[in-house]
């Protein structure tokens, strides 16, 4: 492997570069073009290496990327390997030391919007199953399915999923979409936490309104916003929604062992992310509150003037945009349908409460530790460090893995190599050569650790 | 002057729409050669009249037009006219129905920014003034004050006027920036609320923050900044800021029937803005919590994603924009002061707070109800309008008006033309053919009711 890495390193450098040069924002309707000749990039790559390459989906989303290579030994097992290929917005741009389409290598770490989230760790893990191929070792059938609209929701591949089970049959499905343990020992992700977005927008006057005529008379609807939104969380931090909590399981013992396990360092977390871990109920531990519980964030609120200086008005709307985190035994749903009404009885009489986005999103995933998949990675991550590798629960999300691993009746595996200082979804993200190497040698070591346990 | 009018009416015109075409925007930078060419034109205007013109004020500012004419009478007392020709900004531009910087005629209203606030008061005040001088009738001497930067403070007024108090000699300071009655009787604005503004910042994480990986665990300065600026007004919607209402002066018997005497008709009012008058202290009448009580409104409130659909971060930090009307017996550093304090204490340890703009401003006014001036005003109006005019108090605000009255040893007199439907400070903004009219008839009855009277 290492000697493969030595002779490919720079032609695998260049491809990711490549691949990380297009805008593939999924998000946004004007990058869709962009979302497309992404997915086509990937088509010709793949098919050069050997694959049957489909594009799944309507004409007017980013395409699912679905590729199968068959192993000609008839008993091997089948293999599917999900990722995305979708970026989050670059913007705020300014905030960027770089150009984030253009890839810039800074020391041992790469910068660019989807350095890691998910086109490094996708595009790693597609060197380290190129290199299976090349070498000729035993591995699985493969099944690759790349989509384009992860960080949206994935509303295209969870319809193809529904509607098309069978082309995703597996006995494994291997995700790279998640993180180290925070000390850099490999990971496997046991749990994923769901998650749920809604906006609004709450209506007051017709148009902005003199301050100094109408201050007193005139309802503020950014103030009487703030006022709602202060309301979801009680004093403590806890949620206080009411029904928002209905069904929800509470942490099992095994479950707050694992997190617990994990230590957390406080110095770490200021000097990574500039504040202390303040956020969420007050007196619960800091890896229960972001891992098991659920949460309701504010992800942006915007009324009224926003220009330099004063501009005395009561302006004509608010908006926020609110998404939350949801735990096993919520249903999103319901959670959506519990802030939709603690919202709406909060309304003063002569304000207006419209939804502007609803994404209901997918559930808590739990993935159960004693498959013979998770064996095979353990023992292959203890052999790549000697600590071994940790289970964890991650606070993110992965919109789609419950649905794709049910209907394919494939365990999910989640293995990846991020890290906090990766700084997903902000400003100058970025993505070691050292892990992307690591995301490397796991993927081929347990594609052929698989392959020759087929055998 | 009917004659007159009749006369002049097309080049009245076609002057005030020249200047409304100034983008005169006091507050940006961007727009200070806009207000300085505005300056020129009304210079060269009031030069070709016979004034002697001066540019007051340091050169990076717009400048205080100064102008002055004498009448040959050596007995002749001395009216001061103050307006302003600076003006809100236009945006949000896409709910303009028409440019706001090319006046438009739309039936009898001419809509363009500024319209009526205060170019529109203005320049049909100086059309009377004209009109005056072109009759050659007896008026008094006279000394304009135009400046540019009322809507944001009037700060270099107020310095021009605090070191030279000499140049604001006068009998009377006649102010056209206030409102009709609401049923179209005209008015005699007895009484301003105060105005100051301070915007905050509240910064938390460095970066946007995953809200997946980091909900729970850090603060989010968006939903902490509401909870802030929820807790500046108590459940019935009164004040809740400790010192805020230090020093006040409750409204006298004569105060509150002046401001119960006028009809409030809440149908109406609610066709005018859309909303209900349901802002203020409940349980209190609506003419007293617009025209006699404080108020601290949400200006603007910006933090986080705006653009389509939902990104899920916890975002780096939040804006709020507030500015607050006070009323006799407050001082305004006080109230800010207070207010800083309020926000300051209810910081989340781990975030900072940082004071971002500020405007300490002016107090409210209050203006003695048995001057000689107001008596011919009230003369003045009354044979304009059979139903005579009205005394109101204005729960708007001119900054500079108590320092240029005191310094002068002037009384003010604030008659204005504005109404509801004017939308100033709003898209569409305007003003009537018979508004101005009205303005421009009692300027000239008035500064010849002085004129004859000084004889």
């Amino acid at each position: 492997m290492e000697r493969w890495l030595e002779q490919n390193r720079a032609q695998a450098l260049a491809g990711w570069y490549d691949f990380l040069r297009f805008p593939s924002v999924g998000t946004d309707p004007a990058h869709l073009a962009d979302c497309q000749d992404c997915a086509t990039w990937l088509r010709d790559w793949l098919a050069a290496l050997g694959f049957e390459v489909e594009f799944l989906g309507a004409p007017d989303v980013p395409p699912v990327v679905y590729a199968t290579w068959r192993s000609p030994d008839p008993a091997a097992k089948t293999a599917m390997i999900y990722g995305h290929y979708d970026v989050q917005p670059a913007d705020p741009l300014e905030l960027w030391d770089t150009d984030p389409w253009e890839p810039t290598l800074r020391g041992d770490r790469v910068y660019a919007r989807g350095a890691q989230d998910d086109k490094g760790q996708v595009w790693w893990t597609l060197q380290g199953m190129r290199a299976c191929l090349e070498s000729g070792a035993p591995i699985p059938n493969l099944v690759l399915v790349l989509e384009g609209q992860e960080e949206c929701g994935s509303a295209s591949l969870i319809k193809i999923v529904a509607a098309d089970p069978a082309r995703f049959k597996a006995d494994v499905l291997m995700v790279a979409d998640t993180s180290l343990a925070p000390d850099g020992r490999p990971a496997i992700t046991a749990g994923l936490r769901g998650v749920s977005s809604i906006s609004f927008r709450l209506h007051g006057p017709d148009h902005d309104l003199h301050s100094g005529v109408h201050g007193g008379l005139a309802p503020n609807p950014v103030a009487e916003l703030a006022s709602i939104v202060a309301s979801l969380h009680r004093e403590d931090g806890s949620i206080a929604v009411e029904g928002f909590a209905d069904g929800m399981r509470e942490a099992t013992t095994e479950e707050i062992a694992l997190v617990m396990e994990e230590p957390f360092d406080e110095a770490t977390y200021r000097r990574e992310t500039g504040v202390p871990p303040v956020g969420g109920t007050r007196g619960i531990a800091p890896q229960i509150r972001g891992r098991l519980l659920p949460t309701i964030e504010v992800n942006g609120f915007h009324g009224g003037y926003a220009g330099e200086g004063g501009k005395t008005i009561i302006p004509a709307w608010a908006e926020v945009k609110l998404s939350m985190r949801t735990v096993p035994g919520q249903t999103p749903s319901r959670c959506v349908a519990a802030l939709r009404r603690h919202m709406e009885s909060r309304v003063k009489p002569g304000l207006r409460l419209d939804m502007i986005f609803l994404e209901p999103g997918a559930e808590a995933l739990r993935v159960p530790l004693d498959s013979p998949a998770i064996a095979t990675a353990r023992q292959v991550l203890g052999e790549m460090d000697p600590r071994g590798a940790v289970v964890r629960y991650e606070g993110a999300s992965i919109h789609v893995i419950g649905a794709l691993a049910a209907a394919a009746g494939a365990e999910p595996l989640l293995v990846g190599f991020g890290l906090e200082r990766d700084r997903i979804h902000a400003p100058n993200e970025s993505f070691s050569l050292q892990q992307a190497e690591s995301c490397l040698a796991y993927t081929a070591a347990f594609l052929k650790a698989m392959g020759g346990a087929a055998r």
